[in-house]
């Protein structure tokens, strides 16, 4: 797959993510909360794991409309987690994506319930009522296991867990060791499982998908070392976000544990690992589209 | 069923939610927010959700198993929705259960964090993974159904939602209308589910399965009208938490849309609603644990 083809294939599914979350992101919850949520997850973001889960489920010829649901999911848990990390506690953060944060914009107690909802949401999502007909527009089986790895992704040994981890780190040197753990489970984990959503809506066998496992883990990691590369190497315009907040708040980093130039290797060393796991999955041709995620997710400038 | 017979059920199953609680919530997620969550949801609270739960799935003979789980979830979402709401930027409040809360103990971004991964946790423990037979503890078609009650319930159009006009509302005059569409998304919703979530684990025709959902929605109004009531006649040593403090916050309260002795009236006429379900639902004597239970919310005095 070439780069143009590989455009094409991106620009299509953003848009038809933007629709899906335009269809199910209420505007008509009560009190103004609804408009907090959209805010707070419509018309930004590179929507990086919807696209992760929908090139996973073109790997495996898996079902699109189950991908979609769980591609919408994902980003659900995704904005959630941005709606309250920007808030006064966390990282008092002001501008996201070039605007201000929900809680600026709608106040911090509005800011809250809406990432709670987002959160609730992702979940009603992935189990959607049976249609006219009747039948599931996904199989239980597929909804319970979706909503078995969003969940884990999510909470405690994921992503919520990695930014309590995150938390504990101001201002105290982390080895890199420690930053790995931190990052495998605050951006990795969500990252993994979207490639893990995107398998589970078709059939593969279970060596293909532990190399699809071992290769959204490797991209989650590359995502956060160029984050962190980005960070200190990108003015704010660029990112949309405020640029050096992590050295500001005196936060351990790959750079500043690295070093930029060893932090550049790692991140192509993590992209070798990824190819190397694609590879080893058997898919072929099948999972180009990963491939060609596995590279722009290095070579992302914002 | 004697009140003797009820206390010797209720206690049975108060000590085993507070033991599937002390096994499910880790105590080893990083960085402390184990502790948080643990703090925030173990030893205290009447359970009233989980007894919900566990007694209408005993009207329906259901899965045991599955309604454990499904109480433990719906116990967590109810945990979660007050570790948030006593956060300083919404109630502000520093005492629960007779204990600081949990921002007080652990800091703010902690406990938002500790909120987050319980509402994440609620939809781990209802997505069991295949024990070591492989067989599912809990069918997928009523994961799937469970998580389905429970994410709407949680959500923007149940008890997020509800949070949201209770924003809204403060310093804001409501009529009873409004109160009420308040009560039944912040309280009532949750409450509902619990009730249909139990019902869901065995078999129930839709007739008495429409019965069950109007007993929920009689006490969970019912709920809010004692909570009410207590709040302006019962000191803080007797509640656990501030009394007073709906009226201190300036909000509306059935207290104040009704008077004292139309609100005590009021949560009557709710109990006699809650009975007249039951016995529409023809679950005859089976029912026999909903129909304490309706007087125990109404007759509370904490």
């Amino acid at each position: 797959m070439n780069g143009h083809e590989f455009d094409l294939w991106s620009q299509a599914q953003v848009a038809a993510v933007e629709a899906a979350l335009e269809r199910w992101v209420p505007s008509d919850a009560p009190a103004g909360l609804g408009q907090a949520m959209r805010y707070g997850v419509l018309d930004g973001g590179k929507r990086l794991r919807p696209l992760l889960v929908l090139a996973s489920c073109d790997a495996v010829a898996g079902s699109v409309p189950a991908a979609m649901r769980a591609a919408v999911a994902v980003e659900l848990i995704h904005a959630y987690s941005l709606v309250h990390d920007d808030m006064p506690c966390m990282d008092n953060d002001i501008l996201r994506r070039g605007k201000p944060t929900v809680h600026v914009q709608y106040g911090q107690a509005q800011a809250m319930l809406a990432g709670d909802a987002m959160q609730a949401l992702a979940f009603e999502v992935l189990t959607p009522e049976p249609g006219p007909g009747g039948a599931p527009e996904v199989a239980p089986v597929l909804q319970a296991r979706l909503i078995s790895l969003l969940a884990r992704a999510a909470g405690h040994a994921g992503m919520a867990g990695g930014q309590a981890i995150d938390l504990a780190s101001i201002g105290r040197p982390l080895d890199e060791g420690e930053l790995r753990d931190m990052h495998r489970r605050k951006t990795g984990a969500l990252l993994q499982a979207s490639v893990l959503m995107g398998a589970a809506c078709g059939d593969i066998r279970p060596e293909a998908r532990d190399a699809l496992s071992d290769y959204g883990a490797a991209i989650g990691l590359a995502f956060q070392v160029v984050d962190d590369i980005l960070d200190v190497t990108q003015a704010s315009e660029t990112l949309g976000k405020t640029a050096g907040k992590d050295h500001d708040h005196n936060k351990p980093t790959y750079v500043s544990v690295l070093g930029l130039a060893a932090a550049r290797s790692h991140a192509q060393a993590l992209r070798e690992q990824a190819h190397a796991a694609l590879r080893r999955s058997g898919l072929g041709g099948a999972a180009s589209l990963l491939a060609v995620l596995a590279d722009k997710v290095v070579e992302r400038e914002s």
